[in-house]
């Protein structure tokens, strides 16, 4: 079967490097996949054969496409034999505890028969009621990384993302690549990048969204709510209580706000220095004494949050792995910024901040004691759902299920619109992105050409007194060409810092249906409670414990929700500000520059 | 044989009007010429067949395209059936003085055999020194003519030129049609309109050049230089003195300079109401006397200064016929706005604006007057080159022949220059003004609208106390949208200007091709006198007399530059700082229109 293609921005073939120039909207038929590099061969309609940039063009859904290079593709085909494509009720089996996706128990099903798969939207699971929300998360995870891929690589500063910055065929950084085999080796990866499958993620196409979060969330492939909610352990671990504040429950804030600086990344080798990589320093404000983390030190750190949290906060992912750039400093710069940007949302948040894994990153002393330190981390049971079980609403009535459930729509309905609005914001902001760093300065250069030609032909013309016309317009010209510059860089110093925050944004936000697909989960499974009553299967005590539990969990996402906002306001307020004062600058500047061009003309 | 036509921009096909969308670059097939109104029908390589507007087409070169509907070809057969196609040489042939073309004399002849038709660049004709320049011209003319096409209408504010505001086919407007009809039924244009052969000239694709000085130049067509140099006539009509001014030799320029205001377009209509037309108002502000004229009479006056002056004096074209445009208001707007432009130039000019003629035009009283008026100018045998009889240089020495070829190469070269920066620019602005009226404000209103947008997805976080940035992301929203507005509307403030001088200045430019070629004509054949003597063909006096009078060509030549010259400092001066002075407003209010909108944001 022939793989088709639609081409999402022009691109011109540079001649000689066996290019192929395609245009946007087109529709091209993919030859050769394998190329690597972040490149296709692919066939125009006019039968001209060439290579393409794959983050240029979208293979048409249904088709099977795996990138040569730098993709990691994730392997569906493994999940959909556990998975019945209209999976939509949970089952407590907790005798099963590693398998990843709990087939349907028709005791538990709560379901219309009508209700079919919720498709590619992650939100769409809720759309229509469906109960058991979390595990059609599966078949909806790969369009949370579809959609990502517009707005994660394809606009920053950088050598990568531009499309005019996009780097030819076997530019592919070896020594970084070795960064990536290293943590590979290390991390749970493997399956995901093994398969040919349902791939669809491609090479620096990865959102910030929890991408990963299919085969990286022990806590929901061991259990779904049911766990805690039928639970009769005792909580272990430190307590997080949840407060009645002004805005409703809320987390238990620390008087003095954690906060760290990463900096400074170094080159480190191993294996008498046939691997090596960067590291970088990290120095919490309490302390003040700095420690060095690799990348895959944060992955470590980002795994157990999500393992411990993730039921209950949303764990935003690291800054992508698969970045490729041709110029290392700027890569690292911009990983550094957003290692830093992922480290503060952390270090913001009562609930992580506090944690000892989080208190164990950023003390580390000795590779013995971080082993150590990571040992137990990893042996954490309170994780998944069972953080719910160390949470204490303080001074907070139970509330009514009905009443949960009403909370739990609000704050899916925001998140979800909130989403949509991010995404929004992205993708135009890609797309300004790209017309100034682009075709726009381009043409204030074009016409700063135009005046400085005129005024040289003036200067020909050998007629006399001329020269303060002549003078003026070339001054004018360069001004225009300075404008050009202007244009093309203000990106980076505007642009630049609404794009990640809304990049933040949308990682955060690409957590909650994870999240409340949980949340959704114990509610159906309380919503359900009398029917397990009248058929044996629970107690009427656990049916009480089930709601109660129900609403200790409403009061930890609520907690969540407040922080998230209250984190928001002060974000998009502080990064507006940022936005809007730098654009004033820049307008400013360039009015500025041009009155002292126009000042050099006649008055006449 | 196909007729295949380039496609010049994207154009996009609305639905349910049969038109057909195409993308520059690509090649299409015409399949019928025919469909009138601005448009063809074209077939293309995926064999899809519609409606393309022609002006976004360029028939590829040598292939036969006639306009269907307001094209009014120019039937190049005819002269070519009188021209050779290396004709080279002119001939003095006073004895056929209505002979469009003289045919070459061989006892004239001082071209080289190799020397080859000069194809389509209206300059090429000076490139190998070819010494019958003006005849070459008729070959040259078309070029001259087609490439006016990209910059006349293509960048204006009208409804017609921006391809966006392109009209759908049956927009012709009849009224004005009827106009045309009327203008060519009293006109000279019969022959021009007549037949299918050479037809370049497009529908709307005017340039303002010399465009239809073939046989609208009944003194080229009379005869070449050599009816002046050999001429034994006393000069007839007003003397026209050349002196010695500070910048070289000057026009004698009057103490008060003539100008005149275009203003308040009125409907007329005769025919009992069956024909309509415009009337404008012209008050020069001598008389201070307005008189009433229609289109037409500014192209009579335009053919009577042409056929006067065109041989010393560059007459620029008037503004274009074929204008179509949807809105007749802003049709008729634009084409006051340049007749206003034109007459401000002839009244500048001081041979013109003091010629019997000029006046004639300015202080018309009813239409017996004029048809009088009219009759005698008709019958003004000091035409073509006869004009430089009447030329007196006051106290400058005869110049060398060397010097006068010397001069006029110089003049060449730099209208030349000129004429490639003015177009240079003219296309640059014309990108410019598609892109400030096109992608760069819908861009700028897309992140208004989602601000916007965020914002309201924020009120609705049910979150308390968010007003202030909501408002504020709002406010932002908003003013990003009116500044979307101000980058649509700022080019009619500024770049239009820009344009329009330029636009002036390429069709003052478009006539120097035919200007200069006289004069290298009369070069040509004062070096050819010594053998035209060696060979009786004229008497040793003849040729002293030739001599002189090519001095005296030259000295008319340099008053023109100098003429030129200074209005073009004047000019550009002006626009300049007119243009400069409007974006520095432009910039300045978008910045303060930004600082608003950053106050509104909470200081933090």
């Amino acid at each position: 079967m022939e793989t088709k293609a639609q081409v999402l921005y022009d691109f011109t073939a540079e001649p000689g490097n066996n290019e192929l120039s395609v245009r946007e909207g087109e529709t091209i038929t993919i030859t050769n996949q394998s190329i690597g590099g972040g490149w296709v061969e692919a066939k125009n309609s006019r039968g001209e054969v060439g290579l393409v940039p794959e983050d240029y063009i979208e293979v048409n859904q249904a088709q099977p496409f795996t990138s040569g290079g730098n993709a990691a593709p994730i392997d569906l085909s493994f999940f959909d034999s556990h998975m019945p494509a209209q999976a939509s009720t949970a089952q407590v089996d907790v005798a099963q505890p590693e398998t990843p996706v709990t087939p349907v128990s028709p005791g538990f099903s709560s379901t219309s028969p009508d209700e079919t798969s919720n498709g590619n939207d992650p939100w769409a699971v809720f759309d229509n009621n469906a109960s058991g929300g979390f595990s059609n998360n599966w078949a909806a995870q790969p369009e949370g990384t579809e959609t990502g891929k517009n707005s994660s690589n394809a606009w920053h500063s950088g050598g990568h993302g531009h499309p005019q910055a996009y780097q030819g065929p076997g530019a592919e950084d070896d020594e970084w690549d070795e960064e990536w085999d290293d943590v590979k080796s290390s991390g749970g990866y493997a399956e995901s990048e093994a398969g040919e499958g349902g791939a669809i993620t491609r090479g620096g196409a990865h959102g910030s969204s929890m991408k990963i979060a299919l085969n990286k969330f022990p806590g929901f492939s061991k259990s779904g709510p049911e766990l805690y909610l039928l639970s009769k352990q005792p909580a272990k671990g430190n307590k997080l209580p949840v407060y009645s504040g002004d805005v409703g429950p809320v987390w238990a804030y620390p008087d003095y706000q954690l906060d760290c600086v990463v900096a400074d990344p170094k080159k480190g080798s191993k294996m008498y220095g046939l691997k090596s990589y960067i590291e970088y320093q990290v120095t919490p404000t309490t302390t003040n004494k700095p420690v060095n983390h690799r990348y895959k030190h944060f992955d470590w750190l980002y795994e157990r949050l999500l393992d411990k949290f993730g039921s209950a906060i949303p764990i935003p992912c690291l800054p992508d792995k698969q970045v490729t750039g041709r110029f290392e400093e700027e890569f690292i710069k911009m990983r550094m910024e957003r290692l830093q940007g992922w480290m503060t949302r952390m270090c913001r948040h009562p609930v992580i901040s506090s944690s000892e894994v989080f208190q164990l990153f950023l003390s580390y002393k000795d590779e013995k004691d971080w082993k150590t330190g990571k040992r137990k981390a990893e042996k954490d049971e309170t994780v998944g759902v069972m953080i719910f079980s160390t949470i204490e609403p303080e001074g907070l009535p139970d509330m009514e299920i009905i009443e949960v459930e009403q909370k739990c729509e609000q704050f899916n309905r925001f998140t979800r619109a909130m989403d949509d609005g991010v995404k929004d914001l992205l993708t135009i902001g890609n797309e300004h992105w790209k017309r100034c760093t682009g075709p726009l300065p381009k043409e204030y250069q074009r016409i700063g050409k135009a005046f400085q030609n005129l005024s040289s032909v003036f200067t020909s013309s050998g007629y006399e007194g001329e020269a303060t016309l002549t003078d003026a317009l070339t001054s004018a010209g360069k001004t225009y060409e300075e404008i050009a510059q202007m244009v093309a860089e203000q990106p980076k110093k505007d642009l630049h810092f609404l794009m990640e925050t809304n990049n933040e944004y949308k990682g955060l936000l690409g957590c909650f249906p994870d999240t409340i697909g949980v949340h959704k989960a114990a509610i159906e499974k309380v919503k359900e409670a009398d029917k397990l009553v009248a058929a044996g299967k629970i107690t009427p005590s656990e049916k009480v414990g089930m709601s109660k539990r129900a609403s200790t969990m409403s009061y930890a996402l609520q907690a969540e929700m407040n922080h998230f906002h209250s984190n928001r306001i002060y974000d998009y307020n502080r990064v507006m500000q940022q936005y809007l004062e730098q654009q004033v600058k820049f307008y400013e500047m360039i009015a500025e520059k041009l009155r002292l061009a126009h000042s050099q003309f006649t008055t006449m």
